[in-house]
Formats: C-alpha cells, sequence, structure tokens
C-alpha cells in the first residue's frame, strides 16, 4: 500500500495556480501532492551573446530550493557562495526540457528565463518544475503574443515530466519522498503531449535494473504524463 | 492621496498565515499588501563554535529575494556567488532585531534560524521580515516548550517594525513600491510592543530631514507598530 | 568618569591631515583619538555604466580595515575570498552619506571613489571615515575645479558623523572601544552642517530605548557634529 | 558511413593502459578512438565526516578537462574558480556509477577517489572516464588487497559505459564528436557486465525520440558494453 | 652517489614529444625523467583588452597539477574555488620567461596561451614546463607562420630551464624530488641558448648560500641548459 | 644622473619607525624613499594543524596594496573576491625569508604573522616590506620574551632585502619607481646581516642580462643590504 492508498500508476493531487505572483510574465505555483514549486518566466527581449545577430531566442532555467523546504535546514547556497551539483544538474535538465518544447527560430531574438524555487519538497520537485514550468513559459509566451512581438505561437508541443521507480520489486510512478528514499531506481521521464521522449534519466540507487523493469516505468511514466498534460490543459484554459 | 485611499498614518492590509509549510518549526507567510515573505524558523539544538559551553543560545537570520519577486529579475546570488551588501545588511538587521527580543541565557544551548525568502515586493521587505520573523520565532520557541526542552519562555517582547518616510513633504507610515521610490528620507523603525525602540535606521534619500520630521516619522512609526503587533498577537492566538 | 576624563558631550582630540599620500587626488588621514583612518579620494572622468549619457556622476565607497587594526588580528578579507557584512554595511554607509552631500548632476559624468581604510581602531572607525571621507572628497573636488573640468562646485553642504551612545544609563558622545563594548545603545548619525540629518542609524545592543534617550543622544551628536565640521573647516583652510 | 568506416553497432578501438603513471594506487589511461582519459584512483584510509563509525567505505570521482582537449581551448575551471555545472554533472555520475559496482560495507572504512581528466576529446568522455576509471578502482581495490587491508573483493559486479545516438534517422554506438554534434538524440548508458542497467540518460538534441528509438539504442548500447567489458577483462588479465 | 647514478652536472633523460595530442596548435610532452608535463600552445587571433590596437602579440601560460601527479592526492584546484599561490607564481614564471624568448611586435595581434599540465610529477616541474612549452611555442608559431600570418618568425633566442641545488654541501644540477626535498638551496634558472640569463630564482630552504656556491649552482645550470638545448633542437628537427 | 642624484650603489633615504600601532606585538612604518609600508607582527600561541605537536614554530606573513597606494587606483582584492598572483607570489617571498631568519625550534609551538600593507608604492615594497617586516618580527620576539613564553632569542641571523636592476646598460641599486619600469633587468635580493644569500630573483624584463651583470648587481646588492641591516639596527637600538 502507498501512502494515501494510491495506486501503483496514479500521480498524487496536482494543482497547478497561474498568476500566483504580480511581476512575471509567467507565474505558476504548482504542487504535486505537499511538493510546492513556484516558478516564473521573465522575458527579455534580447539573447546571451552567443546568440547575438542568428535571429533566435534563447531558454533557460534555474532551480533553487529555500533553505527550510526540506526536512532539516539546509545552507543557503548564496551564503556558500556557490550552487551545488545537485542544482546545477536540475537547472540545466529543466531548461534543455523546455528548450525541446519550443522552436527556437520562431521565438525570435527573445529569452525567456525560468526560475523554479521549491518552497516545500516531498519527493519528485525536478518533474514538478518542469511541469509547472511549461505552463509558465506558455504564458511567457502568451505575454509576447499579446503585445504583438510574437506573430506566431513557438511552442511545437507540451511538455511534462514525472518521476517513476522501483520500490520494493514494484513500479510506481509520481514518487513522494518516502518512496523515493526507499527506492532500487529512481527514473525522471520528460514527454511531449504525444508520448515521445525529450529525457529518460534512470539511476540504479541500490540494484541494477532489468530491461523488463525499465519499460514498466517507462509505461506508467507515460500514463502519469497524460494526466499531467491534462491538468497543464486545464489551468491554460481557464 | 496615497494609493488604495490610506490615510498617512495607515498600514496596508496585514496578513499573517501560521504552519504555511510542512517542515520547520515556525514557518509564516506575511503579507504586507503586494509584499510577501515566507519566514521560517529552523531549531538546531547546539550553538556555533563562539558561543560553546556559555550555557546560552542564538538567533540568526538570512534574508534572500527570489529572481523575480521584483518588476525586473535580479540575478540569483547563488548563481552570482555572493550575497550582496543589501543582502548582508537585512539579514544583520532581522538577527539583531530578533536577538533582541529574547533573552538568550533563557533559551539555553539551542540555535534558532530564521530564513526570509521574498516570494513578491513592494516595498517594505525587510520590515515585513522582522514582523512575520519574530512569530516563526515565538513558534519555533513554543515548539522546544512542547518537547520540554525549554521551562521557560525566553521572549522578554514582542517586537514588530515598520517603514516610515517622507514623500512630497509629508510623512507616511508603511511605504510601499511607488511610494518608496518617491520618497525624500526612508527610515526603518523596529519596535516593542510597549513603543521602546530596538532599531532607527534613516537614511535621507533625496534631501536631508529635519529633527521635526524625524518626530513625526517615529510618531507614524509607533502607532503603525501598535497596529503590527496586534496582528501578531491576533495570529498566535488562533 | 569617561577615559581621559572627557566630559558626556565631548569629542575625542580630532586631527585631519591633508595630502597625507602622494597619488591620490585626495588624501586625508583622519584621527579621532586613537582611531586612525586614511581615506582617499579617486578621480575617474567616467562613470558606470547604469549612469552613461545621464549627464550625472557618482560617489562611491570602500571601508577596510587592515588585518592588526584592532586588538586581536582579523583575517585579511582578500584571502578570505569575500568582504563581510559589516564591511560592505559600512561601505554602503559612506557612500550614500557622502552622495548626500553633492549634487551629482554638476559633478559632471565623473566618478570619485573614497577608499576608508582603518590603520589603527578604537570605536568610531566609521564616522570617522565619513568625517575624513568628506575632506578627502573636498580635495578631489578642488583637483577637478582646478583643472578645468568643473566650472561650478557641486558640494551642497559639509557633512560629518559622529556616533552617540547610552553607557551605564548615560548618553555619551563619540564612543571609544570600551564605551563602545559597554553601551547599551550605540547610535551613528551624520547631518549637515546646519544640522539637518542625513543618516541616523540607532541599534539597542543590549536594552531598548526610550524615546527621551533618543532626544538625548541625538542633541549630543549635534553638538559633536559642529565640533567636527569646525575640524573639518580648519583643515580645508590650511 | 560513418567516420572511419564503422557499422552502426562498433565502438571504436579501445586501449586500456594500467599502470600510466607512477603515483597513484590505479592509474589507467582509456582511449577510445581519438578520446583519451587519464584515470587514477587514490586511496585513504578513512571515509568523510557523513560515514564516519558506520563500518562502510565511499568512492567518489572528479572529472576534470584540460583546457586544449578540444578543437578550441576552453577557459581553466581553476582560472575560473569554479566548476561548471556540466563538470559536476559527469563527476556525480562517474561517481554513482562506480559506488553501484562496489558493495560499500566489503570495502570499510576506506574511500577511493577516481580522478577523471581528459587529454584529448572526441566526444565520449564521460563514457570512457566510467569504463577506464572502473579499471583503475580495481587496481586500488587490488591495492588494497595485497596489503591485507581487504579480505574480500568489494566488487559486486564489472561496469562500462557506451554512449548511443540518433543520427540522421538512425541509431548508431559509440558516437565521435562529429557525430555527437550531428545527433538528434544522444544517450549515455552504464551497464553491469550481465547487461542489467546502472544509468541511462537519454536526451532529446533535436527530436524527441520514440519508444522504438529507445529500444534500439538500448540494443546497440548493450553490445558496445560486451565488447568494452571484454576489453577490461583483457588489460586486468595481464 | 645520485640516485640512477647521475654525475653531479648530469641532467635526467630529457624526451621531447611533439605533436602529443591533436588539437592544440602546439602540443608537446616533456619528460625530464620521471616528471612528465603536457605542453599545449593555443593561438587566438586577437590580444586581450589591455593590448588592443597596439600593433603587438600577447603570450600568456597556465600551469596546472592533475591531482595525483604527486605521491599523495592533493585538492583539485578548480573543486577548491582557487589557484593557490604556487601554481600562480609558476604561470607567472613560464610566461615570463617564453614572453621574454619572442618579439612581441613581430608576433602581431596574436596571442598564444601555453598550458602546462603536470602528469607525473618528480621535482622540476617548473622547470620541465618552461624547456617542453617553448617547443609547444614554436609549433604554433610555425602554425602562424604556415597559414601566411606571419611573415618573419618572431623568436629572438631558444630558451630553457633547469634546476639547480645544494645538496649535503654539494651543487647538484636537475634535482628529481628526492634530492629537491633534502636541499638547502633550490634554484630555478631559464637562460637562451647562448647563455644569458632570463631568470634566477635561488631560495635557501635550510640554510643561507654563499657567493661561490651561487657561481657553482649558475656553472650547473648553464651546462644543463646546454643539454637541453641540444634537447629542443633535435625535438623541432624531426 | 638619478632622480634626488643618487649614486648607484646609493639605497634611498631609510626611515624605520617602530611601536606605529598600538595593538600589534611589533609594528613597524617603514620607508624607503617615498615607498612607505605598514608592517604589524601578531603573535597565537599555537601552531597551524600541519605544525600540531611537533615543538616547533611557524612564521607566516601577507602582502596587500590599499588601492590607492599606486598612481591609479587597483581595484580592491577584498572586493574582486581573490588576491592575485602578485600579491601571493609577495607573501610566499615574505614569509620564506623572515623564515630563514628564525630557528622555528626555538621558537616553541607559536605563530607569528606579518602583515605588510603598503600605504604608497614608488617602487621596492617587496624589499621594503621584508626590511621593515624583520624589525616587527624581532619586536613580537622581544615580546614572547619578556612575558617569560621564550628563554632563548630564536633569531639566527638578521636579514634585509633590496632591489637592484640594470637601467639603460647600468647597474643601479633601491630602484625606484620611474627606474623600475624603465629598467632591463630587475633583481630582488634578500641576504643575512653578513651577506649569505637568502633569496635571490631576477628577472629579464626587456633583455637577458650577462653573468657579469648579475655580479655587478650582486655587489650593489650586498652594499645595499649593509645599509639597511645598519637601519634596522639603529631602529633597535632605540
Amino acid at each position: 500500500m502507498r501512502p494515501n492508498g494510491r495506486t501503483p500508476a496514479q500521480v498524487r493531487p496536482v494543482t497547478i495556480t497561474r498568476n500566483y505572483t504580480l511581476h512575471a510574465e509567467g507565474s505558476v505555483l504548482v504542487e504535486f501532492g505537499n511538493t510546492k514549486v513556484l516558478c516564473t518566466a521573465s522575458v527579455e527581449e534580447s539573447v546571451p551573446r552567443f546568440l547575438k545577430g542568428q535571429g533566435k531566442g534563447w531558454i533557460t532555467a534555474e532551480y533553487g530550493m529555500l533553505p527550510r523546504a526540506t526536512h532539516t535546514r539546509n545552507q543557503r547556497e548564496a551564503a556558500k557562495g556557490k550552487q551545488g551539483g545537485r542544482t546545477l544538474e536540475i537547472s540545466r535538465l529543466i531548461a534543455r526540457a523546455l528548450r525541446a518544447a519550443v522552436d527556437l527560430k520562431a521565438l525570435g531574438e527573445n529569452t525567456i528565463t525560468i526560475d523554479c524555487d521549491v518552497i516545500q519538497a516531498d519527493g519528485g520537485t525536478r518533474t514538478a518544475s518542469i511541469t509547472g514550468g511549461f505552463v509558465a513559459l506558455a504564458d511567457a509566451i502568451n505575454y509576447l503574443i499579446n503585445k504583438g512581438a510574437l506573430k506566431v505561437n513557438p511552442i511545437k508541443h507540451m511538455i511534462a515530466a514525472v518521476s517513476v521507480g522501483i520500490v520494493d520489486g514494484k513500479a510506481l510512478c509520481d514518487l513522494e519522498y518516502v518512496e523515493d528514499s526507499a527506492a532500487d531506481t529512481d527514473m525522471n521521464v520528460v514527454m511531449t503531449e504525444c508520448g515521445k521522449m525529450i529525457e529518460v534519466q534512470g539511476t540504479a540507487e541500490e540494484a541494477p535494473f532489468s530491461h523488463e523493469e525499465l519499460l514498466e516505468m517507462l509505461a506508467l511514466a507515460k500514463a502519469g504524463i497524460d494526466d499531467l498534460v491534462a491538468a497543464q490543459k486545464a489551468a491554460l484554459a481557464e
């Protein structure tokens, strides 16, 4: 039995609140159960130096965790004077995933920065960040369309992300913290709304996993992502 | 006329939400109008090295601003690799103010860290941090009392903070961003519930201020702090 | 009785030595008793990027303490790889105070940097820095006038700074180290030569202070600053 | 046709030179075609603080690239003052993969650090690092066994890693640089000698990939890893 | 008796392998006995800002040591976040020495960066770096000549470097590690092929040295450098 | 003709002021003409970790330059977040030179830190630092003797340092800034009072130097150091 009686394939209750803060062009609070991430999208009508003059845009992302988003307090990275490897790895993953959703040519010479700050952590913060970050990105693009800076919507397809894993020999979807820390294998999957893969990152934490287990996890991920895309669509339809 | 029709002495609507997140021993979302700060209090049952073996406790604080809490995005301090002067100055102010509320001897060899993270900024983030941080601190102390680690409540008096300023020659209480950026003088005041002063920091941004203006600002601050302490008491009574 | 038999209102012997070093456009050794700070003013005929093309100038400041300016050696900040919060806070205070003395429009597109390096510390290093820094600034402006880069003197009014505090229930002016470390309240005040306030920063170190105590400290500060401005005038007249 | 006429499933010529340098307990130069990585294993007979007293060991890894291992010179990370996200991400991957090969309990309170420094880069530096790093690790463990510090060999299974990708719609094994930069999808796979998975990291660089493409890439990876494990065994048998 | 039966004046076997790696314009593995340093020269057809528009070029150098080039592992400087004093001192020495070999005017607005990375250390890494770095520099200059970017060879004279020292009261040339750590005095000498001095850096590690000892060391250095220049010439003739 | 009519062998007027500041165990202002360096010696009755329990002491040094000690302002290293290579190189030189003057065994488990801060620079700041630093060190050792912490004076011999160089083909002693910037060769020499060498660092800035020029420079250095040791003795005799 999973905590809260979820079935193995069932994602946690998902809430996507748009316009959560005032200033950002896109601002979304995404909740996967007790995991809460604030995703803001900031538009800058220019591109980084390495893209100057190529007529295409850029999407980047930064991930952070408030010091007490977790069970015990983590030292603030700004105070330590550097971002840890985990933070940079997740920032790079979010950015790659969101860039894969957009035709950068069609974005024109604009940069959109997605900031994902974890308010409360209970497993799956990176997948929540990607899922909520996509909605914030969509809002920022709408902002550019509404003000006439873009004629065509550069989004190629919706994307969402979910974690899956093997716990006690059983594949589960959308691991919460107690499951995640007991998992033999942990996998994060980013897919398009039609089920094609953007990122697959599977790690054997405790025991190597078999081909069959991989397939089982991918099937759960596909189903979970279908639910998450539905939640994104509902939020964007409001 | 002030935005939203406030009188010069009137503070913005104040909301203090306790237990805003799950993990921290104290967790408060404080709102002064559109300014929103998440204040968490984390308890560690030990003290920093410089206090070891003296039988007294410590209270410290860190302030941060999410990159898009403001009108335009600020570079993330963790990515820059250092905290700016403004951040450190405010962190030190919050810590000093909260330490002044507590008998460190009576706190025993415990450390409480108050993290104040600005979710949305509209002026007065440091005064909201102190006001909300005090409630988070009170909850963390209650946690220590409830688990039997403290016999006596070490809080000496409640404290709260408000900004006051001179705008167009007129003294105003609890400046919001548009007022703050037009102010000739800007002053932050921390007081105890009985109106004694903990910190007074007045700065002539545009024009030096007179003794009379100082007195006028202090009177407004006292009234504003009375309102804020009332809000703190109501929140703590829930 | 104060050390050296000073009356409560009396500042320490003040010495202001201009042209203390060779290379800087303004170079002042300021001594408040045993506190000795070297203040240099460096002129650059350009402005920082954020002011480019606005036809106005800039004044900035940096504060530092030699490792053995104090009773025990402090680790060198350059070796630690970052400036501490206290250093940045004082640098910001000095810069704000000196900017308030100058009409930045009238300064034209010039930048003046005031470096305040504490050679020997005995309390009041920040107020000595502001008081001596003003004289170095005045010399740097004279340099610009003499070489024809400025037609009009952009100084609006002289400024000086002094610390005041409550020690053993008694208000004292210009605290030296032994007084400062015993003070219940410590306040730094920057004023113009005509007694208007530029900065007031009062901190309850041990006990909150009352309105009456604040007024008493401000009166002492005003008298002390009168003496300091007289010393500045005498130095500038040489 | 691939460069050098390789078949899609064919890995580049692999060379594994043990005892490449004098001082390290394990020292391996691994070459995948023109990619050359020096992997050293350093033994320390103690564990990091977080493991003290638990009777188990630790394996960690650091990855670096010499400034001119690549077509154009990269700024030295030591000179920049920080390791980039890519460097940290690869270091973490290597460490996780090698830890998965070892029973940390059986390793006792010893730490082995694997340094992987890229002398020359032509694609696949992280997979070469893992493959060569495993051999260096095995030698370091032999060193501990030979000196009597370990009674039982703590290696659970051999591991190796290879990259696979989709280039021009075709799945290829062990991408070299020109293939890697033209790939639509790029995947790194770490497996045990018996084909169970340790890590799977697939990224859609240009176009999302289908379930079928994933399976095709995994099949190529399995075959490639068989060849790499054979090369490891041959090297270790010398 | 010296290790390996060398005479006091005898340098270790020297090997200079050109074109050691693929990408750099000059790439040399230099070996002084067991000391092995990879020296690469990277050409950039521009100059640093401080030289812009002066029609002359620049030569710079960076030195690094792989973490396990030494008997015990050194922490990676990129991970520490700063280069140590020894590293910076050696980088500056190499750069100064190589600049002294070249007419920077005749180099035109080109920059050549010499990276010297120690693969294995056994004493004399800085002198090996200079000796091998000169050959890499010569190859990079040949590259510029061959592509027509330079008409005239800007090299003024060949240079090489050797260490000498006083061990047990006896002057020795080209100290290896066991000698170096027992030396009373250690001196590094850089000379031109005709025996004029570029750098002389002598340090009394254990005991001050006399004028006579200095002369004796210089004589050994001159002889050693003759041998090294011969090895450079042989390598460049291949 | 040299500036101020000095003969080639003549050092600038040297002033050594002991007890220049209050708090340090040794505090010396050393002036070589217009070069002014404050050297303080700080005693700590313990040793760094790597020397614990060996019954010997340690001497270390740090060098810094005030931002406006020079013709144009240098950025403060504390603000840059790191010490430059030149700073670290000079710090290491001063420390090595002063350690060579002392029997560390006889110093017992004490650490003396020499801080050399350049107030005004006009060439020769490192040699002034060593010469003045030695006097500060001697005073700190006297402090330890006077308080009974040392029975025997651990100083083995006095040391001093001077720069020499070749300017317009002529050897000169104690170069001031205008000479130094025109020098073909620049050499810093540290010697004991009896003329044995501690450090010799000669650099061909513009042209290689011959054996004869080296000898000529060493002879000038010896004479200059005789004068400096006389000045040290006179100062210590006061």
